[in-house]
């Protein structure tokens, strides 16, 4: 296939797959009652368990609004009134109490506490979520909630993490965990999005979570570990050997986004090389295909039992991250790998019975859960690297095709 | 293979290779310097990570201590040794602050706590090492110790579990997780062991714990679900569907032993039909053989990722519950699904090469992960059955022995 029929051929699959994709969780998904999503869906789309796992639901949201916001075939009334659905139940529902801005990891279907994590994670969801809702609809009101989630997650990865309720240990030292500065890099992403005053209230931060996250390279750049300590050094133990390739990948094209908009060459090639290039070759699996969920740097057997699977959202973040850094690097290598990780998970993932992806193969590649949706897999990873790889790939056309006009 | 042979073979083999597996603990686990036990164990035995996690220092020195007292072959002095240096461990760190009786869930080489669950786990297996280190010391200490954790676990479990630091949210209600009475009854059944006070004492704990056991059998009797409501009814959702047919195999012997001690013929019955037999007979992969680690009563998926694993200790509660209700009611099919059992592990778990067996297999019996030990796989599960499958075959051949003098 030559250059640009391939190009074609991938954005026309990624476009069918978006449209495929976003049909199974609208069909499927509302709360037509209480608001918000069910995300714990069968392989056909019935619903199996009602509870409301709040990551989800915040980025259920901002997947909606973007794709309502951005593609014009999406931009229908029945998908911004989900958004705003979830949003409101969101609003009314994730902050488990009234003295702090805490909110849960779970709440039943009409909106009470199950479960807290003593983390930041659903509070960047929700600041996701908001501030995407405020682009779409002008609504003051989700833009204050957001900057105020915000204000408040930062203080707690940043100040202060008293307020998240984990006891202090003498045992566990502080960690730098990779999850922290790369949430905070995709949120300064998205607040900055052509909002100068943003831009410039989160430069600091932006450049603290970059740094932050470049500590995770280790061992003469040659490794990219999941947690460090507060300092930049390896820790001891199966903490310190722990890699995640699938988070080194999607912290990869985090980083690239933030080089584009500095304009950050060093930064630019970093990504490319070590947060790509390097978790791609060694988490990939020579024998069977696809991505390790997780391994031990030293090649220890992980003590996860889950560490062989071939999960979705380490592929759907490699295909970004591949697609990303031919867009601005054109480096032929990518490309290659691009097209190594769509074989892999259009053959492997994708259920063309009912639609949407499974999401957690064995080793092997066989459906190890029939679930399309559960406490972690929702309407997020799979839309985003459709949707992002469609426009990056369309982009790709459109210039080839002024070359071609100017020839 | 005639009767008498077959029960010959299985009492060699399972003494065999309790030798075997006692030995690759007595040379890879000890800490020679702190105390306590490595337990993050490779294949062939190394250590690879130093912490400690005490549900497991716990059962070790349970372990150490029960073969030493009971088993001939093992009354070593390196054996009570590390048993002493185990306990005096847990004597010294297991509790992370100085104003509760709590312990930690995983603790530094050097004893200081990494984490804490805020469950009673920890506290039951301190209780197990204490009082087995009291029988096989004699030093009222241990005992001392003992009885201590015992009344404040007990008060955690029944009366006020504020201490425990579990918030208690709006959307979470009370629930009966089948561990929490299996582990009360496993205690009672420890304490009790020849000791007329004790068993007054915990005579009304043991009846509540066999009473909040049997409310876990379900849907006219024909499941056993892992979690129930305070009153014993059926949970909505993913939790209340949730089965763990190891777990309920594992009760099913507890229930028999108390069943043994009380001469509760009823009781009997019921642990083997309901607790035995029925886990057995759904929890059995008929394609692949194994018994699968959960599963939906539904038929649901379920979202635990590992659901479909074949975990070691499932195998080993079903070995002991098929000889233990067979010791009891000579139900022939109870031997026969040994046999089943047996010949699935012994050709699956064991590793001929480095001793000690694998821990987790994949759905169709292939070593998923080469450790030997890790944060839930220590010394414990495995020779406990190999001991008490040997005591009890021992017990039957002795009988047949008798009967064929008295001829």
């Amino acid at each position: 296939m030559g250059e640009r029929r391939r190009l074609q051929h991938w954005r026309d699959q990624m476009r069918e797959e978006l449209d495929r994709v976003m049909d199974f969780w609208i069909r499927h998904s509302e709360d037509k009652e209480y608001g918000g999503f069910f995300t714990c869906l069968s392989q056909d789309g019935a619903v199996y368990d009602p509870l409301k796992y709040l990551w989800l639901q915040g980025r259920q949201v901002w997947m909606y609004c973007r794709l309502y916001r951005k593609v014009p075939r999406f931009h229908r009334q029945e998908i911004l009134s989900s958004a705003i659905a979830g949003g409101e139940f969101l609003l009314a529902h994730a902050k488990h109490s009234t003295d702090s801005l805490k909110c849960a990891f779970v709440v039943t279907r009409d909106g009470r506490a199950v479960k807290v994590q003593r983390t930041i994670f659903s509070e960047c969801f929700y600041v996701m979520a908001m501030d995407e809702l405020w682009r779409t609809t002008n609504k003051e009101l989700y833009k204050k909630a957001a900057r105020e989630m915000m204000d408040q997650l930062v203080h707690w990865a940043r100040e202060d993490p008293s307020g998240l309720g984990r006891p202090e240990l003498p045992g566990a030292d502080p960690v730098n965990s990779m999850a922290v500065p790369m949430m905070l890099l995709n949120l300064v992403d998205q607040l900055c999005e052509e909002d100068k005053d943003a831009a410039k209230k989160y430069e600091e931060l932006g450049s603290w979570s970059v740094e932050r996250i470049l500590q995770h390279m280790q061992r003469d750049g040659q490794a990219i570990l999941e947690n460090v300590s507060e300092d930049g050094k390896e820790l001891p133990g199966c903490l310190g050997r722990h890699q995640n390739p699938g988070h080194a990948l999607e912290a990869g094209w985090f980083l690239l986004r933030h080089a584009m908009r500095h304009s950050d060459h060093t930064l630019r090639q970093t990504a490319v090389e070590k947060f790509v290039l390097l978790p791609f070759h060694s988490g990939w699996d020579q024998e069977h295909g696809g991505l390790f969920s997780f391994q031990d740097v030293d090649g220890h057997c992980p003590t996860q039992l889950e560490w062989s699977m071939k999960m979705w959202w380490p592929h759907t973040e490699a295909l970004i991250a591949f697609l990303l850094g031919y867009q601005e690097t054109r480096d032929p290598r990518l490309l290659d790998h691009f097209q190594t990780v769509f074989d892999y998970v259009f053959t492997r993932f994708l259920d063309p019975e009912y639609g949407e992806w499974f999401g957690y193969l064995s080793q092997d590649g066989k459906v190890a859960l029939s679930i399309k949706g559960g406490p972690f897999k929702g309407c997020f990873h799979i839309p985003r690297c459709l949707y992002m790889c469609e426009v990056i790939l369309s982009r790709l056309l459109e210039e080839d095709n002024q070359a071609t006009n100017e020839l």
